[in-house]
């Protein structure tokens, strides 16, 4: 089965956004193993619109617009698709409703432009798009398979995985699959995992690919088999492999975050916790916050940035301050035991530290940042020096502390 | 000037790597006021390319193909631009020597499959490339620009502005310049903001656009002119124009964030500010926090999201939080107030909600957010209600906040 994906949006011509929906759906395909020969991007016009399509069908067996499914007069998928097959456009109960429930749940009246929304080339079919107002279209013609999907990635990424794929599976997409599994790594930068990892980096199927992000390196553990279960079990080797190498780093899998993972051990353990930040600002806090159910474990937290907050709220000793000065192991540790008896946890995490670009000198500069844990009354400081911009030093300070967290709440309280 | 830019490479057809060089190359074009009316992907395969290029060179005066200009036998650029043309490839002085000078650089021996990135179709020259082993392409043929490009973006990049754009200002790229100025909304969802503005909606020069964001909408105000400072002319009326309309709804312009221009304002009027958060669970003082300078304005916050946290730090009255529940109006001017007098702060924001996906009822669903504001002792509450996951509703919950201290501190402190 050949493929080709139209990309359209005027947004995309004047590289006002970079067309990651297209990188995606190649993976997608890929992996379905249907054949992408050709990716096209038009603006938001009608004939060049129609015109590509027109192209596509010539050349391909299934042809995924991208886009154009808006409420607005730019928005032309619709009807370029119904001027390319010479089909006309008619209402679609099932893509009424995906418009008019988006706005009744809003309790928010619909626009009389989004009725256009309800529109489908007659003999095609409506793709329910629960993350927007726009329902995608599928439609079979003259043995040729159109599919208009919306643009926003968060709507395309979705529907491309829950509705697209599946309805592709009958029309003889290849059985091979392409399976990936992906290790997450914290606490060890990209140079030291590779250097362990050597002999292992030259594979053919398995391939084994790093990727460096800020505060972790993820492992992607790729096969390509005739299912994903004989893919599954070529993987595993490698990944026990892996594992024996990397056992303390290598703190999840797939789709787990750090403060997800830490969040499943304390649970688990029925360990409470509570936060202290200053330099990291609210982050560790919110970062531990978006694991649903956190509150089943996650005290509360405090944001001390001036040192009358780390005094008032912290108990952290003005002596201490004056000593050793806001950034300093002294003070770390002084903030993750505050925290945790001020919230009765039993265990407190304080970071203090230089996010910059202001307030760095020779002797503490911009990127420093000292991380204290307090478990069950034993305190820890972890000196860390990070380098980037201020956002990029504040999200390392919470992967740093997070990771911390793991190894003593895996080490010191497993059962 | 009509332009078509072709990007070869199986790695972008499997989804590999993102296609950034579009991207780049769409937005120098634009802003050299050459109209970029497609883009096409293809592999690397000689039959396909050749085809691409035909099919261009139908259309565009101008053909960009990014990539395949490698030594591999994938690598069919030149191979392509010549069998389309009818041209033979023949060996090119300079082009051969950036390829040899790279290895003499490097004192490595040039394997020989590096010589045919000596060769171009005759008629062309070579652009310099200092960056790599292939030398560009630039050829007139018939009245069209052909110009092959490496694929790599830190070559392509400055090729793109160091070699073609200078290249191409005698074939009369129009000195026009297109200019964008975008306009930054908060409180008002798009279709309102679309209804507002719907007689504005459909100029061609300048243009608006507006793109929706979770809790934001941007306007993109758009002109082509002789230069940019004509072009801002054009721009200014239209955006008298809105500002008229929207005025208590645009909080900024081009790379302002509401955490930025509230931060400004706090700054400037010197007034400092405490938050306590319960659902968003810290996101607010991270945004807060995330602007260099913002300890001037921001003395710390209150992650309460225990009962006992918000009754502890924040002075909340147990009998408050018995009659009203922790989600409730009385709460959130209670958080409000009590996070201002703990901190003495000038302003205080209080946020409790239910982010979800668990914690609602029928009465206090799912997305129920409540966000108190007490300013110098004046309290306001304002209730929302938004959809969507978990830290979507977090995100838009800490921008209905910010929207609202702004509004605020805009209005009631101003001068």
């Amino acid at each position: 089965m050949l493929a080709e994906a139209i990309f359209t949006g005027t947004e995309l011509l004047l590289g006002q956004i970079v067309n990651t929906n297209a990188a995606f759906l190649s993976k997608q395909l890929a992996a379905a193993g249907i054949s992408l020969y050709r990716q096209v991007v038009v603006g938001d016009n009608l004939e060049r619109l129609r015109e590509a399509i027109d192209d596509a069908r010539r050349r391909a067996d299934l042809i995924i617009v991208s886009g154009g499914l808006g409420p607005t007069e730019d928005d032309l998928s619709r009807e370029a698709l119904a001027a390319a097959l010479h089909l006309p456009l008619v209402e679609d109960q099932k893509a009424r409703e995906n418009v008019t429930r988006y706005f009744a749940a809003r309790q928010r009246p619909m626009p009389s432009s989004n009725l256009k929304q309800a529109l489908i080339p007659a003999g095609g079919r409506a793709l329910d798009n629960p993350y927007g107002t726009a329902a995608g279209v599928f439609l079979e013609h003259e043995g040729k398979i159109f599919v208009l999907l919306p643009g926003p990635p968060r709507e395309f990424e979705p529907m491309v995985r829950e509705q697209l794929l599946p309805l592709l599976e009958p029309y003889g997409a290849r059985r091979e699959v392409i399976f990936s599994r992906v290790l997450k790594i914290a606490g060890l930068g990209e140079s030291a995992v590779e250097e362990a990892l050597k002999d292992l980096l030259h594979g053919t199927n398995p391939t084994l690919a790093p990727l460096a992000k800020p505060g972790e390196v993820t492992l992607r553990l790729t096969a390509r088999a005739a299912d994903t279960e004989k893919a599954q079990q070529m993987i595993r080797p490698l990944e026990e492999n892996i594992r024996r190498r990397l056992n303390d780093y290598i703190f999840g899998s797939d789709e787990d975050t750090l403060e997800g993972v830490v969040g499943s051990i304390l649970a688990e353990r029925r360990l409470s916790l509570a936060v202290a930040e200053s330099c990291t600002g609210g982050l560790l806090a919110h970062r531990i916050t978006n694991i649903p159910g956190s509150s089943d474990y996650f005290l509360g937290g405090v944001v001390a940035y001036s040192n009358e907050a780390k005094i008032k709220f912290l108990g952290v000793a003005p002596e201490t301050l004056a000593a050793h000065g806001a950034v300093s192991r002294e003070v770390a540790a002084a903030m993750a035991r505050g925290v945790r008896r001020a919230f009765s946890a039993a265990i407190g995490v304080g970071i203090t530290g230089i996010a910059g670009p202001g307030g760095g000198t020779p002797a503490k500069p911009v990127g420093l940042v000292y991380i204290g844990l307090d478990v069950q009354d034993l305190v820890e400081v972890q000196r860390e020096f990070f380098v980037g911009e201020r956002e990029n030093i504040k999200w390392q300070a919470t992967q740093g502390a997070l990771y911390l967290l793991w190894r003593h709440i895996r080490q010191f309280c497993s059962p």
